[in-house]
């Protein structure tokens, strides 16, 4: 096994390796730009690891790897356009560069080529790769879907919430784990066992990241702090905290969040004691904890070494105890 | 083999069956708005009936025609965004009757769910279909792209034009045959020839859409005659004008593809007189021939019973002589 960032800048170097520079430029060109902006890179990594978690070598998972990246990237170029998004890690996002029109088409492409990338496996792991790539993406599509309908609903419960984020984000991570299963040809067990463990840490991930959005620490987290309390976001601390709020506080809460006050500050001070007080951010710390320990219990039935285990867990506890 | 009427409502039957009505509604009930919105369902038809050419059972290329299909009505859903265009088949667009981002996020969802209806083949015929599709699908993305970047270029050439023609429309019925040979496990030489012949039919046929666009008969055609010229659209009509006129006319004709009259009558019969006297009709017409010629040709490699070879025949002078 290599550190994470071994297999970070070998999973950089096959990308600056991949090249997308074909014909005609106007659809190619907004391809290259989006895979070149930059990011942690944590799906495609996922991947590299699982398969020589599988004491396989992770250079066999490389292109898997890639299509997790390209298809994330792809469902970024989407996403920024429903969302009206102008920056993306903080560049102009592809329909802001270009239009709307080259998103959508550039996106469609992206789509496209990162299902080819599955091409270079023989037919059975071509048709593992692409069963789960397909359910997968099919399940992201889904929970961009709820996300929008959420917006404009207020009867969202907590498990519709828990399962659209589980769709947009945390299917994601663990099918990018599956598929370094699948390339060192692990047991089908194994490999839903560790579907299961990158779907319960990016539940974890996400929810953690709804937490911070609130009750971070602004030099650390790399968003602005109140964001989502800004955007009328209703995240889990907001739907806690109408399920535990008494009337009055409902009404505030529901009050405050149809509002776009100039004072942003006044806004953001207010909804966060009804988080705390409500208890609303206690739950959701005790959901973070319970997801981070499932993703955890479940390593425990893994067909792997005592020490492959450690390694995994390791990095979960890396990944959730960003320092913010 | 079946009549082309009994493929049709075959695979009509079959769409019928595929039911897509899942959650969340606002993502698969467009989706199943635009697959039941008609069409002659020429693609998958083709599908089915090379199937049977090579002596397998039409019933076992559904799914592969069915996916043809749900990738041709992706495709419709995108470029009616791209195009602005209010209405499909007599009936409101997706984005018209939803809205962009509904639009946008239903047609990735259609991209994967056709990806999904080759998962029932076995390894070898899933992945063959698999990367014939994702090729073709990438070619569709390059043609739609050129179409664009074509309506503000104004040196376009002939070679171009055909190129564009061919990957927005050409290879998807090349391709939908071929799968049809892939389900029937046809040699490699019969797949390509099949998908030679479905490829140079449909520029041909594409050619005479074009030429009928402005030379065809408006109770028959099913368009309004002369709606490319009012679009300014730069069809092979008028590139060949252009290649073919001298000075005069070509500084005549675009100055009128820069313009946008209210006589638009005016416009038409001005531009049709430059399209005969210039040569380019006949030119155009020529064209038409040369590839249908050209995919009668390539009928005779086919290793299949001259009876089959004469049902494709048949079936491409009848999509060919549309009595316009």
């Amino acid at each position: 096994m290599l550190s994470i960032e071994t297999y970070q800048k070998e999973f950089i170097d096959y990308l600056n390796r991949f090249s997308i520079l074909r014909e005609p430029k106007n659809l190619y060109n907004p391809i290259e730009y989006i895979l070149r902006l930059g990011g942690k890179r944590l799906r495609p990594i996922l991947t590299l690891m699982t398969t020589e978690i599988f004491d396989v070598d992770y250079k066999k998972a490389l292109d898997a790897a890639l299509a997790v990246e390209v298809f994330h990237n792809f469902s970024l170029i989407h996403d920024d356009i429903m969302d009206d998004a102008p920056l993306r890690r903080g560049n102009s996002t592809v329909h802001e560069k270009w239009d709307i029109n080259t998103g959508i088409l550039s996106g469609d492409a992206m789509l496209i080529l990162a299902y080819q990338l599955f091409e270079h496996y023989e037919p059975k792991t071509f048709q593992a790769l692409a069963k789960l790539f397909s359910k997968t993406a099919l399940q992201v599509c889904e929970g961009q879907q709820d996300d929008i309908d959420f917006e404009t609903r207020s009867d969202v419960t907590i498990a519709e919430y828990l399962n659209m984020i589980a769709n947009k984000t945390a299917v994601l991570v663990g099918a990018a784990m599956q598929m370094g299963a699948i390339v060192a040809n692990a047991s089908i067990e194994d490999q839903n066992n560790i579907y299961e463990f990158g779907k319960n840490l990016g539940i974890a991930f996400q929810l953690q990241d709804d937490y911070l959005d609130t009750f971070g620490n602004s030099n650390t987290f790399g968003k602005q702090i109140g964001g989502d309390i800004i955007e009328n976001k209703k995240t889990y601390l907001y739907i806690k905290a109408l399920e535990f709020s008494d009337e009055s506080n409902i009404k505030q809460l529901e009050h405050l969040y149809d509002t776009h006050p100039a004072d942003v500050e006044n806004k953001i001070e207010t909804i966060k004691q009804i988080f705390i007080v409500s208890g609303s951010s206690e739950a959701t710390k005790t959901a973070i904890e319970n997801y981070t320990n499932k993703a955890f219990a479940v390593l425990e039935h893994l067909n792997i070494s005592e020490n492959k285990k450690a390694i995994l867990r390791q990095f979960g506890e890396q990944l959730m105890n960003r320092n913010v």
